[in-house]
């Protein structure tokens, strides 16, 4: 049996190589992405988002225990290096750790290393591709929701959770952050805390001064994922998000957009290797640097040089 | 006089408005750098990274008081939506506030908006540059040190400090989120808190571990930007390591990678400008979308069908 198809039957070991051969050997994921690709579009996209410490990894565990309970096999990428997936070791949790990490219808990847710190890395998209390839029927991606990040997370999941807690300030900073605008599940986390029922009603009170025009209003909800509470309702309102998207062609809609997105990234890739790979690039840029250096050209002079050259 | 002529002047209303054309008027855009581009490489170019709330502003507000005692005339860009500069606004500090703000020879930009929420957006250069066009002598930028940035900060900055907290979590986290990498100096600040000491301790064991080619070891200072102590120290730093620089050609080669980050950038704007202005470009990306919605072709395949179509 070759690799792809231990893959396809969920053979966690072929799943493992695929993805670190994606992330690191341009030449195979070429290959590989072709096959992988047409065998997706039916996972469960699930985006959470928020700042470092607010408790995503957490609550993805707790999620990941739901979907497992109903049966539903589960990928997760984890992004954020402040907050690596505990796969559910908490404090006098280790029994529940051992039971997640070694379940076979579960596998969770972190690409958090400092390559592609905290963010999206152009890798997310692959290993989400593999998760699904392999069978998994939800994928969870989590990244965090504060830096620029060059992919938005709503690009890549059908419903995106914004997890903020009671400490991650007013209300009009997280809209700064930009974090509202993708927001389709708000979690208010750690609401043992102080503040969390005022920061909750804030955040419900921005909600509702905001246009809708899709006719879903995010939900607001509270939960602790380290106490494991709140987490049903999330659970619930996942679900009822899905709905929604699977009435009329809203799902399409997004789909078509994460597909915009994705062709996007690869026009930037591609053009980026072809001009990267012409023999005369190494010497050009390198004289260029030296001209942009002294001023005597604009950086933008310097780059129709190149693609001039490199047509 | 021309509006130009004005900003090489250092008139604050000139300078406010090339920034908005630099950010918001493409065509603008390209030729005020042109001009700009070419009045700058004098600069003190200083570069603030760290985890929200790490007190990078207020830090930020305090060197800028410092680098106006010895008479530079300072610009600052802050990119972090969850610490907005005070100028000094802290609490029982409305006078000193008063006077950094309506200093005319301190220019300070937010760019934190929702389009480019924390990280460094590409307008972020463009600022810098009209910054020094103005007759800044010292730069200062701030940016969130998690979350992928697409530019690096040290691409930016001849001198990159990191700014950390008690609480940012273990060295080995730092380590991960790659900011010790960057590092020229690092902060730890609200160093009253607890564990301050010990903290910084394990920056330094980490850093001790490292490899150092350039010959440069990275303080770790402790510092209280909200208290005003411990900045003396920070601001003796800046000019040994600018001194450092000075010393041989280091300071050359730090403007050479700055270059080469820079026409990275430009040559990534420019090919996309010029395949999204391409006429059928439209009507192909929408069909595209489709055939990669449907799993008929891979992102990869669409990106080089618009290739070879807008070539």
């Amino acid at each position: 049996m070759t690799l792809l198809d231990r893959l396809f039957n969920g053979d966690r070991l072929a799943l493992a190589r695929v993805i670190t051969w994606l992330e690191n050997d341009p030449d195979r994921r070429e290959r590989l992405m072709s096959v992988l690709f047409s065998r997706t579009g039916k996972a469960r996209r699930i985006g959470v988002t928020g700042p470092p410490g607010a408790g995503k990894s957490t609550l993805i565990d707790r999620l990941i225990v739901r979907f497992r309970l109903q049966g539903f096999t589960v990928g997760a990428v984890a992004v954020d290096p402040t907050s690596p997936f505990t796969g559910g070791a908490l404090l006098g949790d280790r029994l529940r750790m051992q039971s997640l990490w070694s379940d076979p219808d579960v596998f969770i990847r972190s690409l958090a290393d400092r390559n592609h710190a905290g963010g999206l890395s152009p890798a997310t998209a692959d290993v989400m591709t593999a998760l699904e390839a392999a069978g998994k029927q939800v994928i969870l991606v989590e990244t965090v929701g504060v830096g620029q990040t060059t992919l938005d997370i709503a690009d890549l999941a059908d419903t995106t959770m914004v997890v903020l807690t009671p400490e991650s300030g007013d209300s009009v900073q997280a809209m700064k952050a930009g974090l509202m605008e993708v927001a389709d599940i708000l979690v208010v986390n750690k609401d043992d805390r102080t503040g969390a029922s005022h920061f909750a009603s804030e955040l419900r009170n921005v909600l509702e001064m905001r246009h809708n025009e899709s006719g879903w209003r995010p939900p607001v909800l509270r939960a602790s994922a380290r106490d494991d509470t709140g987490i049903e309702a999330v659970y619930e309102q996942l679900n009822t998000h899905l709905a929604f998207l699977s009435q009329s062609d809203r799902l399409y809609q997004r789909r078509l957009r994460q597909s915009r997105a994705a062709i996007t990234r690869a026009l930037s890739e591609e053009m980026r290797r072809k001009v990267v790979s012409h023999p005369d690039y190494d010497t050009l840029i390198d004289g260029l640097c030296v001209s942009v250096a002294r001023r005597e050209k604009t950086p933008q002079d310097a780059a129709r040089t190149v693609m001039a050259r490199t047509a």
